[in-house]
């Protein structure tokens, strides 16, 4: 099985599991129904639900009992997009308007007594009802033969760990943004790239494991294992994400290079450049922080990351990390979800966009 | 059994409840934690926790079963709180500051680069949490010895149902205020006070109603009468809230009158005024709301409101709806249960303060 393509199959089903859902039927105004539904109906590449759906058929489980676990996951996510729009104030989500944007516009033409704060503040609440939107399709697994008591784990293991460490995760980024950058350690922003990616990654995997395996117990040595699996791509994920920031194509990744930069935004790359740089070089580093990207910006901060080999030492530990997935992964018995999840690994780990 | 007694007693235990669960442990930075933990132990009355905790005693069920749903609903209610505060930009909270303010001076008092949003978006963090608690709270319920079947069907309960309507509820009442006030009707404001307020109590005395009485289905006969109850209740308190803030008396409230006239808040006393006075009234009254509060502007809107007959038919309504709620209660068999919910609904709808 060709990997883009199953996922692409996955991206429709999903698709049209979330597009058939009654649940935000009862939702008013209108408007906030709208928001409520855009996000997870606008696409993206659903690799959550692959993971769900390909751990699941992993162990020998049934991927259709796993479904709602997948729609429920990518609900999930979008919920968080939602909220992180309006924290980090962007305007566009996989190339249109954020909710929020939209919610603001909407306002400003029908609602004349609509402060500045009325997209901002009913994003807030389609987020709210997102996450309800996916704690109750995680618990619909029932109706599709999953345990209830695998279906309580799971919805425990959703607030319990996934909601505290992934909504820490987003916390921290956004906390370490605004300390003083000498202040933020390399362990810390590493920590963080779990929270922030890999929680909800190894939520996927464990979700399609319990459901294989019926283990609400969450105990079982395969689900550790695969659980290792996701937390390892997750970092190594961020972590390249964050070296492409800086080194990758502009056009193939279809956004500026260098926006960290302009941020300051603590990388694990950029920190470890300010440990290993000479105090000269890490001076013209700091400065080159913040202001608007020129191409001059860019060059001379490639040459600083690469000649101190912080850009190395952040390749290499993503390297690392994807290494130390793999192993987890080729411990399981092959069959095709094992090719599908080794596939997915690589593509989010040595990705070029 | 006194009914401010009880209370009292509850109160305490719910706080005891709340305070001894280890959700939040694993929570970071430590003031975000402590932003999650704010409001669930600032204390309170109470009165849903209460709902949930008389509701399953009246159908004679074993009300240690139900505390984890009586925590669940308070935990519930305090997210919303959080979330309501940042919609409504409100400084105080039970006295204290509200959790965004809290946020917002401890940041701009330790991190050196976070922007005047911060306060408002750990805020958002904060009550996303609590969210997740109120859901992970109700599922211990199992540990307490409510079946899986009933857990499954309040959890269901509270996505599908608690969630869009109070959500709706309260992005209508945020929509309200920004429409044109004569486009607003009071059908509109009667569904919406439902929505914000009636659609948590219901869910409360449901909740006890379906652990009394192990129905995971809802549809108990008495669980039906129960649930009217609590809707009828929770609008006829609403009612009474929006009286007394013109006509009630500002010390024993401990909040200034005449707050909805300044806001222009369209409730069903005001659009009801609009309705029956003669143009030449309707347009002195239109004329008194978004001004600053002078006893002048107080003296005058209760003229007009009275006169008109707005001021009878909102206590009359009220009046109404909670004779039916009594009504509904006293189908049931006598015991101290239903003595405690019979003096509750006193309490909430005759109140004067």
């Amino acid at each position: 099985m060709n990997m883009q393509d199953e996922l692409q199959k996955i991206a429709g089903e999903i698709r049209d599991f979330i597009a058939a859902d009654t649940f935000p039927a009862s939702i008013s105004p209108e408007y906030l129904k709208d928001a409520v539904t855009d996000y997870p109906l606008r696409g993206g590449k659903r690799l959550r639900p692959a993971l769900v759906l390909w751990s699941c058929g992993l162990l020998g489980g049934d991927i259709a009992k796993a479904f709602p676990a997948a729609a429920a996951v990518e609900i999930y996510h979008n919920w968080t997009l939602v909220h992180d729009d309006i924290i980090d104030d962007d305007d566009y989500r996989r190339g249109q308007p954020t909710t929020h944007c939209n919610l603001g516009k909407y306002a400003a033409a029908v609602l004349p007594g609509a402060g500045r704060e009325f997209g901002r503040n009913f994003a807030i609440l389609a987020g709210d009802i997102q996450q309800g939107w996916a704690a109750n399709t995680l618990l619909k697994s029932e109706e599709y033969g999953v345990s209830p008591a695998v279906v309580l784990a799971m919805s425990r293991r959703l607030h319990e760990q996934l909601n505290c460490e992934l909504i820490s995760g987003e916390a921290l980024d956004v906390e370490f943004a605004a300390r003083d950058i000498a202040s933020v350690s390399v362990a810390e922003v590493e920590k963080m790239l779990y929270l922030k990616t890999g929680a909800l990654l190894r939520f996927c995997v464990e979700a399609g494991a319990s459901i294989a395996l019926n283990d609400s117990s969450y105990s079982d040595p395969r689900l550790l294992k695969l659980a290792e699996f996701a937390a390892q791509a997750g970092v190594a994920f961020q972590l390249r994400d964050d070296w492409l920031g800086i080194f990758g194509d502009a056009e193939k990744l279809g956004k500026p290079i260098g926006a960290d930069l302009t941020e300051r935004k603590p990388t694990v790359m950029l920190l470890k450049a300010f440990e290993l740089l000479s105090p000269s070089g890490a001076d013209e580093l700091r400065n080159l922080l913040g202001s608007s990207i020129t191409p001059e910006i860019i060059r001379r901060a490639r040459y600083l990351l690469s000649e101190s080999g912080a850009a190395d030492y952040a390749s290499g530990r993503a390297a690392e990390l994807s290494a130390q997935a793999r192993e987890n992964l080729e411990s399981f018995p092959d069959n095709c979800y094992r090719k599908l999840l080794s596939d997915l690994l690589e593509y989010l780990t040595a990705r070029s966009v």
